[in-house]
């Protein structure tokens, strides 16, 4: 992000509080996941939309600098998905949610995920209400993307390092990501996840407390 | 990136133009790699110094958010190589390679390669003044990365479609990637690589007049 005052970043914490009120006066959870492009993050929702659908009434905002491919791809599981499109920034602010809720009766959710743009940098900057918010990190990235991205991983709520079935053919420690992450995360959960073998994602699943 | 006006937009782009004009004057060739976090663009940095660095001098900058480990990474093949830490921003600035210049006799080298930070957004909007801008997208972050960044796509001088030894772990068909690279952009070469096989990095070489 090109660097921004103190001033307006209280006023995206401000929008980001007023957010987190709306969802609670609504009673919805909130979940957002970021990460850079391709970590997985759409995967990853269809996982664990397909292993609570039958449970809750799920919502997802997918955020995107052009396309409608990730709502697309989520409205297939049967539920309600909404595509955001930033038009080039690379991360969601709080008002292209509110902009987005504006069609939205949130009432009828009890759960929404918000995919953020693919970006590993800049969206942990923007909080937008949610209770816990993401990390999906791939292996396929490489075994350093922790240690490159420290202000991304210690905001984090929860951690995933996903596909991990990739591991021997990128030629990555799991272990050694893992450490990293701790070192610099000391509370967040870390859950290893694959959507292809299903691994993590009843973890996963439990770590959100659904 | 937050929004940035016409005006401070141009004083970016006389900044790349003084820096191309500062590269031909003393003979340096410049390329830059761009891509998204773990893309594959130090490792293909790795691969093509490799092939030419009995032929030509090469310096090599590297930036990130944190660490050093890139330019770590590539001084192990004996080349000169500079970290620039962004301490945030998601995009090297014109003003950073100038930094970074200030200690560096630039007319020792023959070829420069500039790696940008990992983001498939932000950098293509902030030109350091390069010959060629190389574009790396790799198989691992799916099938569907160029249509959903069409202006990081359209801009690129040559287009990288990277570790596509992981098509079929990805379940990726990389000539639909291909195919949609095209239509944006009509001109760039096309080129598929596996730095993991060897393949296509004598057609990058090429491809960069080397
Ligand atoms: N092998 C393997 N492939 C995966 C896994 N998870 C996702 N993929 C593939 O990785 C690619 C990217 O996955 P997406 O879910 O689209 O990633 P994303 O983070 O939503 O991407 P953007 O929204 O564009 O940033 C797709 O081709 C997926 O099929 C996994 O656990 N294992
Ligand atoms: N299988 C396979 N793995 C690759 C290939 N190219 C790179 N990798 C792996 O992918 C991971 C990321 O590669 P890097 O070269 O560090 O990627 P990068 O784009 O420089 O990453 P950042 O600078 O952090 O954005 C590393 O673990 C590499 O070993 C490839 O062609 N095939
Ligand atoms: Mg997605
Ligand atoms: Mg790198
Ligand atoms: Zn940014
Ligand atoms: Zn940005």
């Amino acid at each position: 992000m090109v660097s921004i005052n103190v001033d307006v970043k209280q006023k995206y914490l401000d929008q980001a509080e007023m957010l987190r009120k709306l969802y609670d006066s609504k009673g919805i959870k909130v979940f957002e996941l970021l990460g850079s492009p391709g970590s997985g993050k759409t995967a990853l929702a269809e996982a664990v939309i397909d292993r609570i659908k039958d449970k809750y009434k799920i919502l997802y905002f997918g955020g995107d600098v052009a396309s409608t491919l990730d709502a697309e791809r989520v409205a297939k599981h049967g539920i309600e998905a909404v595509e955001i499109n930033t038009g080039g920034i690379c991360h969601l602010e709080p008002s292209h949610v509110m902009e987005a809720l504006k069609n939205v009766d949130l009432s009828k959710y009890d759960i929404m995920f918000i995919e953020n743009v693919g970006n590993l940098i800049c969206p942990i900057n923007f909080p937008l209400g949610a209770h816990k918010r993401i990390l999906v990190v791939s292996v396929a990235e490489g075994e350093d993307k922790f240690v490159k991205h420290p202000m991304s991983t210690k905001a984090a709520d929860v951690i995933v390092i996903s596909k991990v079935d990739l591991a021997d053919a990128i030629g990555v420690d799991v272990k050694k990501m893992e450490e990293d992450a701790r070192k610099l995360n000391p509370k967040a959960p870390i859950i290893k996840v694959s959507v292809k073998t299903g691994e993590g994602i009843d973890e996963l699943v439990k770590a959100l407390g659904l």
